[in-house]
């Protein structure tokens, strides 16, 4: 049995930056317990007006591309210029795997021992939409504790990135200088939300390929539409074992800061994502009730095939689920 | 006061082929009153096994690229092949400009008088679900009328790709040769959706650069990873004037057809879109049930701008929000 606090000594706890009150209380945002989750969105309200004043940085690339390796040099490089970091995971399918809950701490062995560095594994969320909440709790919570800096990973194969992308300020994509096969890699749009590339790995033989490929990216790049942000993305290379490159991006992403906060982008697309949380949370909760309603899921058991092979219209299946869903309801 | 029929009446009309019949089917999927979307419900299940034997062409492009001239020229190349064209637009935006409404059958006119034609002005449904949902019966209502192309006009510039890309098979982006000025137009995202590119305009003195264009856009997407289908997005270049290249298009579409045919992509992608119209119509119908409730409409009005400034935790309100919908579910 976890021991639980009160929202004053949690809030107390986070505030003052004590960490490992700040684990516990990301643990609670966790949990799966309904009381747990009131007191969790307790805390997030309290703690609310000190947040937002850090650089959230999203973080993707396929699994070999070295995201672990480069989060740690890049956190380092932060550290030494005196920013305190954060770093977060979203990744639906550690579950399975498990590697992100038992590797994070051990890749990243000297970030982790840093002082100035708050590692924290994924969240064992079953759906991503409930990963995806928890981790913006969890970032909010770092916030509040006074992190400059949050580094959110994941792991650029699936839908997590869209998750990401509508949480952070800015989102970095990692690549491989290559023949294209280790594309195959990444999904079909991500590169459309980056808002830097890095060819990683950018040392010794692979020198030349990568300026090679950062070239032929940024010719193909200045093609693609820029979004509303007006920012044009750079392509970037740097290496996590010489740290060439590192500083750059750094840079980079400072710059990108600056031109946003003046342009006013950096608060508008904060404010939408605000508005994109609390619609993801009432999708969210309403279809948690909607499932959970017996008669609705095996309604749904039964039809959900036929539905697939074109037996049943969609339309047909969805106004048979609303009518038992709120009969239910009305019956109670 | 619009005249309504029997299912069995507006069955047989649409199977038929009937074209009277077909728009008045359309109109009642239209209708915005509960009754109407009950009898069109079951009318597209009662066609349902006579739909899905057509091939789904979705076309977008910004305004200006030339869409309804491409349509008209593109249409009747098929129709001239033997072919027989039903032509749909999403565009929710409709209801303010009124362009496609009153549009598109004028800017058609050859197409639209030919017999093997059948063009369809934008639904004037109020969002982007509502319209979205109407069109796919829309389209399904075509299908069971026998045409065998169904090209789905979108605009270019919103959300309706990903709305179309979801219920076509095929999806063509228009784009025109140029500096680039004219893709600031174009949505971030979409040149990744699409299975083939167009340069229109290919003739007279926008020749050469439409053929320069090409060869850009094909070394840009030759660097972008492939999708699912494993299909690479050709490049290819058109006039609707000199009906150059239309021929060419279609023959991509058709080798397109073929090799996912073969492959079993184009089974299973349409099993995933239906499986994504119930999910839509779910979210839609449950998300429409949700904010027609008077205390949930009034807690929302007084607290979204607190979120959307910071104020107020996104989870905070949510919880509320269905705190308060299950509650008054539960009174009533």
């Amino acid at each position: 049995m976890r021991k639980r606090f009160t929202l004053q000594e949690y809030k107390e706890g986070v505030l003052s930056g004590d960490r490992t009150k700040l684990s516990q209380a990301i643990t609670l945002a966790e949990s799966l317990l309904e009381t747990d989750l009131k007191l969790a969105s307790d805390l997030v309200q309290e703690i609310l007006p000190c947040t937002g004043k850090s650089i959230r940085i999203g973080i993707t690339g396929v699994p070999g591309v070295g995201k672990s390796t480069f989060i740690e040099a890049f956190g380092q490089l932060l550290v030494d210029s005196g920013k305190s970091v954060a770093v977060l995971a979203v990744d639906p399918s550690s579950q399975k795997s498990k590697g992100s809950i038992l590797g994070d701490k051990t890749r990243m062995e000297k970030l982790a021992g840093d002082k100035r560095a708050f590692i924290r594994p994924s969240p064992t969320g079953t759906t991503l939409g409930g990963v995806s909440s928890k981790t913006r709790e969890a970032m909010l919570l770092c916030e509040a504790a006074g992190f400059d800096v949050i580094l959110i990973e994941t792991v650029g194969v699936g839908q997590s990135e869209t998750a990401v992308k509508s949480m952070v300020d800015f989102f970095l994509l990692l690549m491989l200088a290559g023949a294209g096969d280790e594309l195959q890699g990444i999904k079909k749009g991500i590169m459309e939300m980056a808002d830097g590339v890095v060819i990683h790995k950018a040392d010794g033989e692979n020198l030349s390929s990568a300026k090679k490929a950062k070239s032929s990216y940024e010719n193909a790049l200045h093609l693609f539409p820029l979004g509303e942000n007006n920012w044009s993305t750079p392509v970037m290379t740097a290496s996590s074992q010489t740290k060439e490159g590192l500083s750059d991006i750094w840079e980079t992403i400072q710059k990108y800061a600056d031109q946003m906060q003046l342009s006013g982008f950096w608060e508008s697309n904060r404010a939408s994502q605000r508005l994109n949380w609390l619609d993801e949370n009432l999708q969210f909760l309403l279809g948690k009730f909607f499932m959970e309603h017996e008669q609705v899921q095996e309604l749904l058991l039964q039809n959900r095939a036929r539905v697939e092979n074109g037996e049943l219209s969609p339309l047909s299946l969805a106004r048979d689920l609303i009518t038992t869903f709120f009969q239910f309801n009305e019956k109670r």
